[in-house]
């Protein structure tokens, strides 16, 4: 597919997936507001089906493979949110579909993905290829690779987020300055940001990354893409990516105004407020935007700021680490 | 006020609450259909503000009190979301609030009273009389007893959950054939009920309790109010009442179909299934229906079910133990 998404191709993606994903609040908490001196709106994309935002772009993307070429399935590569939604999308539409799965992913995620009928291929985050692994899997089967970003439809199908938030915003006669949200490829920060720009033209746009995986930062300074120096590490494992998508780069070079990070230990913080005040599940590269709320990194005085919780999807143990912090 | 609450007072309440309370979704999970072998639709109250339903009832009622009136302030007495939904109210309506609160009651409801700025007068559950306490109080500063539910306008107010899932309902174009609600003093489901039976005239209803305290299950067997033996001894807490309130009863009398109950140990196992498969936070009390849903006491089978998660407000470490279980 060629060239780049626009607005219509997110309605068409909004209308696709209509029925089949939650269509997500817009919440506010009092006792976040107060604590950041500014007025937060958050979309809590935890509540989607499989737990993170990633069902709706899988969704898009597969229910336009046409219906003669189905039962060859798909296969995708991924940490564990794409996997599951690429799953949970590939069963409502009676696909067969295999998942290319580092070692070290959350138990919580393969889970997830063996539940829905998937098969897992395992490899090591930092020797193994899970392109080549991917590749050879789909030659094999004449299936389709789903990619978990630079993929059109799958932009197009997370930019939906945007549009809920903006029927939201109006509903309540708000206007944002700013919108953080977490970037692991950038799919999901492209298609919404698109969205929301398309809306409100001069609404900031904020990629919140793990510290010391901050390449979309680094490439939005350097005005071209550059890598993650370390591959693994962190327990944001869901946004952990070697470097930007080619295409997702291509449409926030333009529109994107920074990067901010948060270390662990700030996503810790913010799993354990999330907990105690919103009486939501966040995982750590689910709560990376909402951290740069708490740790300062983004500026939020007086000023009306959207942030995304991407995904829920997190191991007992290191919930319990945060529910310690209580 | 005389009079039971009819739909007209549920409407108004809507009007009254728009803008204030957050309008809730109507989720559903790909896991608990399977567990539970029907459709179950769940309204997740403890993401309203202040982590329960509460907030609703309380802002109709304190809303209404004479702009001239509201510097004399209001009391209530409560074991917790109550009290943070009346203090909420009172703060955003600028009247000061005195709660009288049991001794016993979770340490996160006392904090987010006092967070809102409320005063908390303390009492032993066992031997302390609540409603004495409260009325000398009212008695020395002039200001409204708001009840927790024997109110017309609380009644009202919860009710507007029943107008939302409603019209949640009508959009995906579904009817359900049941609704299990907690009930304490049964304001919450004879407020739901009658918006859910005006919309869909044979959904049964079900009250869901602690074992052990199903006070409002023997009072409907019985038909008249009868109380429970003990008085405390349940982490379901937010529910635990004497008996069922006078205004509540005589709704709840003709329209509910029954009642079921959950043991604390089922409350546990509930809200690690929540925490696991929803990444919503219910406290004991608050996942009392829920329960009711996995231990088997609703036959949910080829069915269309509504279940209410009522709470979040829950300590940390009755949630690690919930945690325990996974």
């Amino acid at each position: 597919m060629s060239g780049l998404p626009g607005i219509e191709d997110i309605r068409s993606a909004a209308q696709q997936i209509s029925g089949q994903a939650v269509r997500t609040p817009l919440l506010e908490n009092d006792a976040l507001n107060e604590r950041v001196g500014g007025r937060i709106l958050i979309k809590p994309e935890c509540l989607q089906r499989t737990g993170s935002f990633k069902f709706r772009g899988a969704y898009n993307r597969l229910s336009r493979i046409d219906e003669a070429d189905r039962h060859k399935g798909v296969v995708a590569f991924s940490s564990g949110n794409h996997a599951q939604g690429v799953a949970l999308a590939a069963k409502l539409l009676g696909m067969p579909v295999t998942i290319v799965m580092p070692s070290d992913a959350p138990r919580a995620k393969a889970e997830g993905v063996k539940r829905m009928g998937g098969e897992i291929v395992s490899y090591d985050r930092a020797t193994g290829d899970r392109e080549a692994i991917s590749q050879e899997l789909v030659e094999k089967t004449g299936g389709v690779l789903v990619p978990s970003y630079d993929d059109r439809f799958i932009i197009a199908g997370q930019g939906t987020i945007g549009l809920e938030m903006a029927e939201d915003l109006d509903g309540l006669g708000m206007k944002p300055d700013q919108l953080v949200c977490c970037t692991g490829g950038g799919g999901l920060i492209a298609g919404t940001g698109i969205a929301i720009r398309h809306r409100y033209p001069d609404c900031a746009l904020w990629a919140a990354e793990p510290e010391g995986f901050d390449d979309y930062r680094r490439s939005l300074a350097a005005g071209e893409r550059v890598e993650n120096v370390r591959r693994s590490g962190s327990i944001q494992d869901a946004i952990i990516t070697p470097t930007p998508g080619r295409l997702t780069f291509e449409i926030n070079r333009h529109q994107l105004t920074g990067g901010v990070t948060a270390s662990d230990d700030d996503t810790l913080d913010a799993i354990a407020f999330i907990w105690k005040h919103l009486k939501l599940v966040a995982e750590p590269g689910g709560a990376t935007a909402f951290a740069t709320l708490l740790n300062g990194k983004l500026d939020t005085r007086d000023k009306t700021t959207i942030v995304l919780i991407t995904g829920g999807n997190v191991d007992p143990a290191i919930f319990r680490q945060a529910l310690e912090r209580i």
